[in-house]
């Protein structure tokens, strides 16, 4: 069965990783935010194609969700030595990933042959695409002005009020290729748990993405971020209250509502199962606590019996 | 007293940090050789400026010249897991440098505004000058074609047959802020025992810098980087024979002989003494091996009796 999934970060690499365990991961394409990718000392980094490139791999670090697993920071403490302004953690293996990629980008090359690139020499046999290869960077309008999403994310804690996101150039942004035929083509397309502004707005603003979701032939089936009311981590859920949304499965489901056929809820949610059934979307309630390997896997059995 | 050195790498280093262990750190300035600055993976590396910084801070590795002692390698070690051409080692911590300097560069600094940067951070009260803020690559002009420098020494090892150097855009170039004026009003400029073609030569090629070594009323002392017809290291005695010039201390003297006033040469070298003296040129004979700190020392306080 041919996969595709649309990802942000830490939430969406653990349901991978559970997925590939229980299908062929070859038979996998993931394609990842890049909403967040920034400059950091003139390092281009991809948050999220980083995370996603980690855990596939097995590298990543369990107690962060984001960096290399036992990575030093040597590199990152001279750099303090010397005054530069280090607000990013680098770890030292971590380094090698934005070392890579700046280097390639400045050489002319595409993101999407970078993160090819860097999933081969990982041994990672899932495609991983970036949504697209330009640098859409997103903006966050907030009642203290538009901030740049990292300024508004770790400068600023998420602090200001959000009142609505942009994606830099994202009109002139082309899908990167194999993106619209991985959800035209796909037996299934999984939405995963990820922040559905930050991490599947991005992607769902790309040109043809959105259209192809509610066109395709492929089941969709999206796993709830969102657990008794809470974001299982990160800003979700209040950005879905600074919205106005109801901070709830079922706000994430109002947004997905054009184009998703199940949706998988926490077990908590049991109450939402008709509202959001309301909406023509089945719905599945499972635990989607994902605090381990096998809890990975438990959720991921329920999602590929779903879509089979 | 104010001194003024004129210095390449790993010789000229060692020199140094003996004569700030005997005069005011303070008093020195140090013009550094900037000729086999280069790219690699997308940052400028300045492999003579980190020596003599590094050195000066005295967090230099005593074992290969270059680089920062105890140093770690997981960034490179990740590089070359994902594939990148890595020939240059790159220290995790030395690495901070090169970000540092790759970032501040592009962001339209000057080189010796972020050394100088560095030198500070470091703990360097000495002032160190990269000789001039423009890229002026030396170019080895050999049997095989012209080569560019890193290619020459590193990748081809300095096998191919050396037939002159230039350094590219140096005509043009413009001496950085301050390296005129320390030649200028030094009391005494100490030539480093550096290759006098890729490290003094760039130095000297500098519009402006051999003028003013002609002209300045400071006392100039060189010290022979040619100890019985070998070069202490690297490849400057191989260069002068296939230049066809005597492998000597005699004939570095000759090279000099246009601005130089004492040539300090190896107690080997003592059947030299008559030919240079009748250049014009003062000789002063002591052991210039220095391979250890005491030996360091040994060689800057006569360096140092010979110019007060």
């Amino acid at each position: 069965m041919r996969l595709t999934a649309l990802a942000g970060g830490v939430g969406a690499a653990k349901l991978l990783s559970g997925i590939v365990r229980v299908s062929p991961p070859e038979k996998l394409t993931v394609i990842v935010n890049t909403g967040d990718d920034f400059q950091c000392m003139g390092l281009h980094i991809s948050p999220d194609l980083d995370t996603v490139t980690y855990t596939l791999a097995g590298i990543e670090n369990p107690a962060t969700g984001w960096g290399i697993r036992d990575d030093s920071f040597h590199c990152l403490e001279r750099l303090r030595e010397l005054g530069a302004d280090t607000w990013f953690q680098l770890g030292d293996r971590d380094l090698a990933t934005h070392i890579f990629r700046t280097h390639r980008l400045q050489a002319g090359e595409r993101l999407s042959e970078i993160v090819s690139a860097a999933a081969r020499a990982n041994g990672i046999q899932t495609r991983i695409l970036p949504m697209t290869d330009s640098f859409v960077p997103t903006l966050v309008h907030t009642d203290e002005g538009t901030l740049e999403f990292q300024d508004y994310f770790v400068r600023r804690k998420c602090a200001p009020v959000v009142r609505g996101f942009d994606f830099k150039d994202i009109q002139a942004a082309m899908p990167a290729s194999g993106v619209l035929e991985s959800i035209r083509q796909a037996k299934a397309v999984i939405v995963c748990p990820s922040n559905p502004f930050i991490s599947i707005g991005p992607i769902l603003n790309v040109p043809g993405v959105r259209e192809a979701l509610q066109t395709t032939r492929a089941r969709i089936l999206a796993v709830s971020p969102i657990v008794a009311g809470e974001a299982l981590k990160g800003p979700a859920a209040n950005m879905m209250r600074q919205l106005g949304l109801e901070v709830s499965a079922f706000g994430v489901a109002s947004l997905y509502r054009d184009f998703l056929d199940v949706f998988v809820i926490d077990s908590a949610d049991g109450d939402l199962r008709a509202p959001i059934e309301a909406l023509g979307i089945q719905v599945h309630t499972v635990n989607t606590i994902m605090d381990s390997t096998a809890s990975r896997i438990a959720l991921a059995e329920p999602v590929l019996d779903l879509l089979s």
